[in-house]
């Protein structure tokens, strides 16, 4: 992964090496989080082009309930169009929790829970709550998302399966 | 930034000084994400005093719904203060989303959502769901806030706003 | 904690050795974190050894409400038994808040909340919410809970205390 320190197996480059490793991990963890707990900011001030932009080029979000977006113009159609903007006009929060990381060089998966809130009454209430699987890469444009599935904790076996992994 | 490692650019010094940056970063997500998820804690157990000390001396808690709070004796009342007393006493978590963090050396904002549970009947419920932008400083007491805007994600454009940034 | 640099205060092996340990509490903060947001993933796909496995073999997991489960039998038990069963038939979400966590050295202390929400109607409802302090150790086999205390934010005085630290 990174040059041979020449011969000296304990010099002060192999450690700046491994530090410089295990620094890109963390860094790595860090992107990542933020990447996925943003997603409920753009999406919830209706920001389609920065959910998009979340995703590769040709990335897949696999939401429960709707056809498979694929691609920028169909996954940004989802935050633009007729149901989520009711919901924006409504109200509503799509809260992402803090997600478990698994890291493997330039790929990555996480699985998360992400709790849609909407506005009713004097209160709000939980419209969608599910469990969602995340594969990511590392690309000339820091990690990306190449595919996210959800499926709603109603029971059935879907996301259990995605929470298996 | 840090002084300059004397002409050896690929030296073991340079090496460690961008590592000690590196970290730096990481350690300061790490503080800034702390300090806002212990808010909820903090609030909870009705701690008045250490809600506040996670701000500046003059700094501001804009809850939406209620008067700007500038300095620690106002916003250790809201905390204090009936409102709040009224929540504990029925049973009330303020739970703070994992936030998304704009680091800029001594500066940094973070974005995150607040949702208020309470105790109703059997079960809780939402009873605040809101969008939050901090604005953070680092200080000789580490990171601390100096304004944090809350707005109701209840579909006006207020909390749009605090997202889009 | 580390063997001396042998009298460089300041050569290139101090400042790894120095690098090495702040690296070392990074890690530390992001495996504690994995390691509690996992448990609603685990809980919630069925996984009661996975479950267990999060503590070490005698440790304690003390649900409000429930008898104290101690050991992986019991905690396992906890998951496989008929309450959450029930649960996970009916839809339900064990989402774990982003946790404040204090570090030392081989121990660390965390608290969260914990939020149940179960499938009702159209929607979901939340019937348990919780304070939750985690007593963790660093073992063999990386950090593992010995106690986890969880009390409901229902206005009684255990939440607070446990929130209180």
């Amino acid at each position: 992964m990174r040059p041979s320190s020449g011969g000296r197996p304990d010099g002060p480059r192999r450690v700046a090496d491994t530090c410089a490793e295990r620094l890109q991990a963390l860094e790595d963890r860090e992107a990542i989080r933020d990447l996925i707990v943003s997603y409920g900011p753009l999406a919830d001030s209706g920001d389609a082009e920065g959910v998009a932009r979340l995703w590769i080029g040709d990335g897949v979000y696999a939401v429960d309930g709707f056809p498979e977006a694929r691609g920028h113009a169909e996954i940004a159609a989802l935050i633009a169009g007729p149901v989520h903007q009711a919901l924006m006009a409504r109200g509503c929060a799509h809260v992402l929790g803090s997600p478990v990381i698994d890291l493997h060089g330039d790929r990555a998966t996480a699985r998360c829970y992400s709790v849609v809130l909407a506005k009713a009454g004097e209160g709000w209430e939980p419209v969608r709550v599910a469990a969602n699987r995340w594969e990511l890469v590392r690309t000339s444009k820091g990690w990306q998302v190449t595919r996210r599935d959800n499926a709603l904790l109603d029971g059935r076996e879907a996301a259990r399966v995605l929470f298996a992994g």
